[in-house]
This record gives C-alpha cells, structure tokens and sequence, in this order.
C-alpha cells in the first residue's frame, strides 16, 4: 500500500538546508507555500530551525512519527541514514539525491546497500534521482517535491519515471488553468515501481484520468497486467517516446537504461486498452476532456458554432478520426428554426452566427442532448464583443455539468480581456482550448477509448488437438544436439504436433527413396535439400519446384548431392501447389512477454511495402481478424479486382495456433511460415523455419 | 497599389454609432485604443461627436482627404454611400456589413450595383462582410476592424477571407506574445482578392512571413502565380480546410460557394513554393519561428538540454521530418568537454544537465553555431529554481541575435512564475514554445521551406516532334460530330501525334480485314471492339487477347459482331505484349488551371492501394522523376525482388509528352492510358481513353 507515500500525515526532511537554492531548502518551501496540512521536521545537524520550522539533528529526535522522509544528502551518506529512518519507523522515503545507478556500478552499489537496509524495516523507497510527489487533495496539500509548478485541485493524475516530461505534462494542465490530483516522478525507481503507482491511482477515488510517459518498459508484462487492470475501470493515457534509432539513443544516453527501437511497447499500450499517443500536446488536451467530461456512448458528434471557418477544421478533423456528423434530427431541425436567428445555418454543424445569443446555445445544446442522432458535441465560441461572452459561457456550463454527453470546446478569444469567461468556463469543468484542432482532436480521442472500451476483446482459443509433449522433446533433442536451428524435418512434427496445416511432405535420405516418397505424395513436388549448413536453400541451390516425374526427382536430388556436398544432407519432399495467395506469419520471442506474431501478405506486400501487422501473445479470435482486416492489402483477402477471396477463417486459425504454439514453446526465439498459400478453400504452410 | 488602404492617412466611418455594441462604434475605438495616428472621421448623420471625435453629417463635409472609408449601415444603402464616397475620391472602402452575396442573389446585385460606381471613380473595396484590416507598424497603428486582438509590432502578415480563422491565428501569435505585421480579412472579396493582398505583401518589408488560410481557391492560377513569385522573396505559410468531404460541405455551407473536396489546391501549394499545414497549431508556430530565425542552409540539427526526456521527444519528431543528427565535430566535442560539468552527456543531443548554468549553454550555443555539422538548433530549456534563469535567457538571445543559424527553443517553465525570463526570451525575438513537440515540428518546418526553396524545379521540355495541329483536328471532327468519346483510332492517332509510344496497331472493317492487319502486325495480336455504344469494353465482351493466327483473330471478330450487333462497330487491332509492368496514367481538366496528370502502378497496386501521384500541368522534367519516386511501390519500378527495373526515364519521358499533350489541346477533359507495359527498355501504352 502506498497510501502513506501519497497521503502523508507528517514529511521529515533529512538534508533540511537553510539555503535558498539548495533542494532541502525547496521541499520545505513547497510543503509549506503549497499548504502542507501535516507535520514538517527538517533533520540537520547544525541547524535549529529552516523556513521558520524547528529542525532536528536527527530523525530519531523527531517526537511524531514520520510518513515521508525526502533525502537531499550524498548519495554515500544515503544508506547509513536508512538505519536511523528504519529505527524511526519510517514507511516511505523519497530520495531526491543523484549519484546512484543512473552514474554506474559504484552508484548502483549504494542502491543494492540501503535497499538491504529498506527491506529490513519494511520501508519502501521512491526514487532514487527523482522529484518526489505531489497530491493536491484540499484536505492534504502534499508538495513532496522540489520542483515549480503547484496544481489546483483536480482529476488527472501523472506517472513517470522521467521527470523532465511529467513536469512538461503537469505545466501544460497548469497553464490551461486544469488542476491534477497526483504527480509522482520515480528516477531511477530501485523500489516502487511505475505499475505500482499506477494500481494506486486506479483505486484512487479523486483520480479521473491517469496519465503516463515511458521510454522503455522495465517489466512489460507486469505493466501491461496492471495497466489492463485498471484501464477498465478509467482512462490510462501514454506516450512513449524513442521511437526513432535517434530518439532510442538520446534515451539510452539519459536514462543509462537500455533503450531501443521497439515495436513490443505499442503492442502492450493497445492490448492493455491503453489510450496511446504520439504527441504530448494532444494528450495533454485529451486528458483535459477526460478529466470532466462523460465517455462517449458512440462516434456521432454534433457540432455548434458561431464562425464559419473553425467549424470546417474541425470537422476534417473529427471526420479523419473516424466520428461521424449525422444530420439534426427532424425534430431538432424544427425546434432549431423556431429558436434560432432566420439566417442561422441549421444542420449540422450548426452555425448560430457571430451574433447568436446565450439562449441560442442553450437551445442548441439542450437540442443535441436530446437528439439520438448525437453522442457528443463540439462547440466553437468566438467572442464578439457585441454578444454577452458570460451568459453564453455560463449555459455550456450548465449543459456540461448534466454529464450528459460530453461536450469539448474551443473557445477563440483574448484570454486577457475576456477573463470573466474562461473563469466560468475553468471554474465550470468545461475543457477549453485555443484552437479548433485541438478541441477536434480532445473529443475523437473521447471517442477513441469508448471504441477500446467496448471492443471484442474475443477470446483465446483453447485446443484439446495439440500435442504439446511431443513437441517439447523434438526442442530439448535439438537443444542437447546443440542446434539453434531445427531440421526441415523436426520443423514439420512441430508443426504437426500443433495441427497447423501444411502442404504433404516427407524426408528421404536417397535419390531412389525421394522418388518413392513423391509417388506416395502424388506429383508434382518440391524437393528441398535439409543441412545444417545449408541455411538460404533457394540461393544455394538447395530448391527444385514443380518436378512432374519420378525421373525429374532424381535428377534435383543428384544436383543437390553433387552441389552442396554436406554430410548430414537429406531431401524434404513436399507437395507442390500452384496458385493460392501467399501469406506469411512469424513469431519472434519478446522477453518478458511471450512473443510477437506477425502477419502479412507475402512477396511485395511484405518486402516492398512492409505491409505487416503485429500482435502479442495470446493472440485471441478477435485480434487475429483484426490483423486480418488490418494489413493494406486487406482487400486482396477478400476478393479484389474479379479474383475470390481467401480463406480468411482458415488464416485466423492458423495465427491461433501459431500463437499458441510458441506460447507453449517459449524456448522458440524465432520462427516463420513463409510462405503459406491461402486458398478459396484452407491454408497450407510450404515453408517454415525455427530458431531456439 | 493598395498602399492608401493598408496605410491610410485617414478613416472615415460611414454608420459611425454611438452605441457601445454598434460596429460602427467598436471600429472607432479599436482605432482610438491601438493609437492610430492618422485622422478619424466618424459619419453620422444625427451624432456632433462619437467617442469624443467631431462627427460628420455626410463624407463630402470632411475638410482632409479619406483614405479608407468603412461602410457599417445596411446593404441597401451601400451604392448610395459609394457615391458621396467616390465624389469625396476616397481611396478605399471597407465594408463590414452583411447582406450581399453571401445571403443570395439579391445581396449579389447589390455588390454589382456598389462596384459600378467604385470603378467609375476608381474605388477600391475591400469586403463586403469582413472584418477589415490591421496595420501594427508603430508609425501608423492603423486598427481597421471590428474585432479584438490587438497584436504587438511583428513581422507576420495575416490574409484570409475566413475572419474565424484568420482571427484564431491571429489570437494564437498574440497568446504567444508575438507580434503581427499587416492583418486582412476579406469576406466575400468582390473586388480586392487574396492574390492582390499577398503581392502586396510580397513587397512589404516588413512582413518576414506571410499566413493564409483557404477554403477554396476562387482564381487559382492568379493565386498560384502570385504565391509562386512571393514564396521566392518569403515563405508563405497555408492551410486549407474542407479537406473531407464533410469538411467541405461545412464550407460551402458558410461561404455560400462552391467548395468541393478537392486534391487541386494541394499541388498548387506545392507548385507554388508554399510550406502548407495540416494543422492550424503547427501553423501558428512556424510562422513564429519564419518571423524572427533566418533560414537554415541544410537538415543537421544540434540539440542542447537541460532535461533528458523532452529531448528524446524532440529527436523522433525531428527524425521523423527528416532532419539529421549528426555527431558533434572533435572540435566541439574538445570544447564542451572541458566547459561542461563532467557528468554533461557531450554528444548529441548535448545534456548540459538540470544544473547546468548560462555559461554553458553559451558555450554550447558558441559551439554549435561555429560547428559546420550543424545547420540549425534546438534547445530544451527547463528552468530549475536552482540556476540563472534570466542569465541563459539572456545568452540564448544573444546567439539567436548573431542570425548565424536558426534556433527553436521548448522553454518549460510557470509562465506565472518565470515572468521575467519568459519576457527576455520575447523581447530578444527567440521563438520559445511549452512543448517539445511544438518547437521539434516548428524546427523541421524551416528545415522544409530550406528544402523547397532549394528544390530543383526542373525545366519543361520543349518538343519539336509534335504536330498540335493534327491532333486539334481530330478533337475539332470529334466535336463537330457530337462526340465527347474519341473513337480509338482518333485516340491513336493523337498520341502518334504526340509520339507517345503504342504497341502496332491498326484499325479493320471486317473478319477478313482484321486478320489481314494482324498477319501486318505480327502474332500475337489483342482485338477490341470499338463503338460509340461500347464503353466498357472488357465487360461487355469486347476484348479478346493472345491470338495467335489469323483463325483466332477471325473467330473473336465474328464473336464480336454477333453479341456486340452495333451499327458502327469496328475492330481495333494491336500487338500482343506479353509481360511489362502495368502503370497507368491519367489527366483531368482543372477548371482554370490547366490539367491533373496522375500516374501510379496498375492492378492491385492502384485498385487495392491506390497508389497514385498527381501533379499539375504543365510537369517538369525534374517533376516527373518526383513523381516515379513518390509512389509506395517506386521500389518496383527500380528492380526489386531479384526483378530488373523498368525503363524510368521513358516513364518520365511518356508524363512530360502527356502534360503537353493536354497542355496544348485544353478541350481535353480526362485521358487515360491504362495500362501502359513498362520494360526494361522501352514503354508502350495498350490502351487508351480521351473524353473532350
């Protein structure tokens, strides 16, 4: 429980400095300018008082217990006052100070030392190298923290390891005039740990929103257990950052962590139900909307303005998010023609003109509230001077607080002379923004996690048909053999073992043995030579497709034989089978995570234009359509330009067991079926590979 | 020259009011309360005075001559004004009243009768229903408009006929405390159009960027040439909205116009040189950065920190634009080494830490500007309690000040708090923003005026080897006619005439003729039916390919003569080609600006993907090659897969020839030469659509 960390009755500061610019100064300038409600100690040795607040030499002096115990002292001098907290009873020690893992061993050394210490007594740590927290509760006031920027009360709360960007998120609810409930910035994080924090704030009454950044995971499946967790009971909002090589180096270089290119960690934000972004300003104005606003029961917005031009951005936007702009309702439409002015425009988006009156968005507003046609509204305000800006701002605020269907607004004004209105507005829950795009965009993202929300999540298939022994043995033979790479033949019983189709095939050891087999099989066939040295079969020579005859069999084995010249050669014999639309499927082992499988259309679907879609193990019925429907060349599946479809169940079959086959193998690093052909009728892997 | 109106000695206000929420009261106090310095002169037939300035009975009793005069009394009364106006030879006239075209043909006669006596007296109008104009040069203060952002002295100019959205931009440069030049809003512009205004702007020096926002274009090819001769002297920054279909339907609603989903105004911006957005907020910061930062002379980009994380946000964005981040020069590196603190990360981006002070972002800023790695900065600037905040601001300046090489800054602070830096940072001219992303994106987007200003236009080929005027010949007979369909053999013998290679062809009357002219031609041959009643002749049976001799060509013939039974029917007779890469080309008539050529990779790649570019008429050399290698599919065209490529610069060569084509026969409305079979040597067109 981290209640003590987030609702501290008393915070002791060890390293209290009477300096002005010293950190131990600031923490106990913030508890107090911020209106700490409970009990400040500043612990230093020399000093009787700090900031006007009695100090102690030691913590073991304080008289009260201690919740909190920031350290601003060196990091060397870190564990030895871990002692004398543990002796205390402290619960929560928040260590402001650098010098630990983030500079190398000798740091990370000092951080293995106190939290031996940590674990003695039962105390968790925050940190190091961090800011610290803050909680804004009125009945509270926590300013855990050195930094700048003291909230209003509110609903969104910010977690992240990197205080640089919680900081810039915070400053950005700040500047709106938007309050937060909970800050807190964990650094190098050798102990309570992000999802930890996120699972407070998932049960914390007064957070509405939860809002995160991340430049790598440190323990993705956990992040993603909990982050699933609590993403269904409210909005989760992340950004990760260093997506780019550059930007997985900038971040490797400031966080000393190994950060790197990734695919895995979008994967996890969309299978937790994550509301994820690629740019810290949208998400800032999402989390506005989120913070008082209802979540949309559908993707139909109404839009109310009183310009032209704004109303045109906004909608490219919100029609480009997917929402739709249905008409007025018949009765909205006559209710409409009575209320407003003769030249208003009334559909929608409704323009109730420059000079349209406060009656005449309550009109509106109240006529898309009841209008079924609608499950949301943007407004667009601009204040003329002509108009009574105040009462116009006070009905939106009537209409938001019925909690209704949400309503986003932008609202075009000079902040300095119209601060009569944004207060009505701030004070009125009503998110505002500076520009249509962003009002836009604020409310598609409303939209957006009603669509996570309410999304087949499908379930995993369970197979009663697999053989999961036989094909753990055909590994643990191959990993005592020392191989990395599996024998066309161990491939195949793996894929046997697991049901997944394939095109009928079988080993021979001869010239003489591959005729008789291809007989058994039925012409014409493919022969593949199978060695462990032959890795790249087709630019080797190790392939002959579409032999008719026994006598062509022969012939391509003798060549091989000839060619490759490796002692442990074999020949793969397989089915040959003309047509079909080649496929292909992987797996690729993620650690702490399973694996990620992906799909996508074969040939220059997938080497020129890169058209795949990726998915994390367990990969349930619904995501296997979804990546089915997903790729570019969906429609080729389906049936384009005069030519039948695919077997689409079959495929999603398929990426089912694929998914569950490396489920029950992680010691599978890497594999592939590629190609497999997909037929009008069934799918059948002709090539395949794996790696342990 | 619209000098008088954009720097009027003086105003008058036809329908001056005194009463408060009158325009033509607000109109007299804006000029009274921005300072103007020329002569107001409120009309009013009843009033002494308005706001405490002598009023007039009628314009033709004031002594001084009239610049501008605004007209804020109903339509109806407008051409009468105009007369007193035209006697008084005012120069310009403003009218801010509705009730003109915009609300119908009545209001549309009004416009017409008003501008019969401004052209008798040489009047010119700006307007009807608009906001008016703004000129923020200190000499002159010249507030002629109704609405209410007073803008600081600055260097962007502003023109657009949406006054919502111009005065959104606007609030937005004022809400950043940046300054604006010259602001116009022209409503339903009868007679001063936003080319006129941005040629004027063109040439005022001290506009440093100009900012437009369209809806439409009314007059594309005056405003492709202004806007292609201005952006050479100064970038000019666009947006247009109603890009979707809903979206324009939302404009034409409001401008009472036609606006239409439209791909034309893209390619216009991009032929003229203009930097065009997407999004209103990039906008307004970029023209932040164009208004005081020279142009970078390249894509090499140097980051300085004082936080990790906004860093790595800033690098994906800046990667993701193509910027560069290249490695500091061992000089620099020397340098900051022993400048910095030694736990400074000296690479780039450069993390001078939270710690770190003025000097060294001096230094840094020094080395970077000296560094020829680097063509351009960024600069994270966090503002910790703890250091000089007014010190770096004031270094930052400076450097900016040397004009060297351009320099963003994402400047995260309580604009609350950290009033005084804030105000060091906008006095010295830095274009500072509150979010990583914002001063990322504003960075990229000088990068991207550097790229277009330095783009290789190419040239447009002349050709001697096309006879224009037998092809105007064949589109005269069809026309005469009554076509709008060229028959085949018409359509074969224009692009012969523009020597556009086709596979052998030759038309025949009967069995027996066709498969004379096939033997002519040589097997394999393809046979089409061709009648004015046969539009699609795939469907309809019309096509019959690969035929071999003389018997199979007889036999389709007959086939066709019996299912097809037209009056006119003929039998277009080509060679067979087997292979080639299918690409398609296309051109589409573009009122009032010559011609779309489209071009893209046939079949799935444009059904499925609808892979295609468009550019408009006439194309360069260096225009075509752009367009080969902007498709998804280029990969193909050069050799992918173990493939050889096609023969591009007959690709390149066939887009030039088709732009002059229909360059030089304007009666053209859409031709097609789908498919076109591309080669590694060579390219030839197997059929082919015109419609005049």
């Amino acid at each position: 429980m981290l209640d003590a960390l987030f609702k501290p009755r008393s915070v002791a500061v060890i390293g209290a400095s009477s300096k002005e610019l010293h950190i131990g100064n600031r923490v106990i300038k913030n508890l107090i300018d911020f209106g700490y409600k409970g009990d400040i100690y500043p612990i230093n040795p020399k000093a009787d008082e700090i900031r006007g607040i009695k100090a102690y030499k030691s913590i073991l002096d304080v008289e009260g217990p201690v919740d909190v115990a920031h350290m601003v002292i060196p990091a060397k001098f870190v564990p030895m006052a871990f002692e004398d907290c543990g002796k205390k009873g402290v619960k929560h020690i928040i260590i402001n100070s650098g010098g630990f893992s983030e500079i190398g061993p000798e740091g990370a050394a000092i951080e293995d030392a106190f939290m031996v210490v940590a674990r003695k007594y039962g105390m968790r740590v925050l940190g190091p190298n961090c800011q610290g927290i803050i909680n804004s509760d009125p009945e509270l006031r926590a300013y855990c923290n050195f930094t700048f920027t003291f909230p209003d009360p509110g609903h969104i709360s910010i977690v992240a390891l990197s205080g640089g960007v919680a900081e810039v998120i915070h400053q950005g609810f700040s500047a709106m005039g938007v309050g937060t409930r909970i800050y807190a910035s964990n650094g190098n994080a050798c102990d309570i740990t992000i999802p930890e924090i996120i699972r407070y704030l998932g049960d914390d009454d007064g957070t509405r929103v939860i809002v995160t950044y991340v430049e790598g995971l440190r323990d993705p499946s956990t992040f993603m257990e909990v982050a699933a967790e609590v993403a269904t009971k409210k909005p989760v909002l992340a950004m990760k950052a260093g997506r780019t090589a550059e930007g997985a180096q900038a971040a490797a270089s400031h966080t000393g962590g190994l950060a790197k290119e990734d695919i895995a960690t979008d994967l996890i934000f969309k299978k937790a139900g994550i509301v994820d972004f690629r740019d810290e300003g949208e998400l800032i104005n999402a989390a506005v909307a989120f913070a008082s606003q209802p979540i949309p029961r559908g993707n139909r917005v109404g839009i109310i303005t009183n310009t032209g031009g704004p109303a045109v951005i906004g909608t490219d936007i919100l029609v480009d998010a997917g929402l739709e702009l249905p008409p007025l309702s018949e009765k909205t439409e006559k209710r409409l023609k009575e209320k407003l002015y003769p030249d208003a425009a009334v559909h929608n988006p409704v323009d109730i003109l420059a000079t349209g009156t406060a009656e005449h968005y309550r009109n509106c507003l109240d006529a898309m509230m009841d209008d079924d046609h609608f499950d949301c509204v943007l407004v667009n305000f601009v204040t003329p001077f002509f108009v009574d800006c105040d009462s116009i701002a006070r009905e939106i605020v009537a209409v938001s607080k019925q909690q209704k269907k949400p309503i986003v607004c932008n609202l075009m004004t000079d902040r300095r002379q119209w601060k009569e209105t944004v207060r009505i507005f701030q004070d009125g829950g009503v998110p505002c923004f500076a520009l249509p795009g962003e009002a836009a965009r604020a409310l598609a993202t409303l939209v957006r996690y009603h669509r996570i929300r309410t999304r087949e999540n499908g379930r995993i298939k369970e197979y009663t048909d697999v053989d999961k022994a036989r094909a753990e043995k055909i590994i643990s033979d191959a990993s005592s053999a020392g191989r990395h790479m599996l024998l066309s033949d161990e491939v195949y019983r793996i894929l046997d073992a697991y049901r997944i189709p394939v095109a009928d095939w079988h080993m021979a050891n001869s010239a003489a043995e591959a005729a008789k087999v291809a007989e058994e099989i039925g012409f014409p066939v493919v022969v593949k030579a199978d060695a462990a040295s032959v890795i790249h079969k087709s630019d080797m020579g190790g392939v002959a497709v579409d032999l008719e005859d026994a006598g062509a069999v022969r012939a391509a084995v003798q060549k091989m034989t000839d060619e490759l010249a490796a002692d442990d050669l074999r020949f793969f014999i397989q089915k040959y089978l003309p047509g079909g639309t080649e496929i292909i499927l992987g797996a690729k082992a993620e650690e702490g995570l399973g694996h990620i499988i992906m799909f996508g259309l074969g040939g220059i679907f997938v080497e020129v234009l890169k058209d795949v879609v990726f998915n994390l193990t367990p990969v349930t019925d619904a995501d296997a359509k979804e990546m089915l429907a997903t790729i570019k060349g969906a429609p080729l599946l389906a049936g384009a330009r005069g030519q039948k479809g695919v077997d689409r169940a079959a495929i999603e079959e398929l990426i089912c067991r694929l998914s569950k086959l490396v489920g029950d193998l992680p010691a599978i690093q890497e594999m592939d079926l590629n190609p497999v052909l997909a037929f009008e009728k069934g799918v059948f892997a002709v090539d395949a590979r794996i790696a342990i």
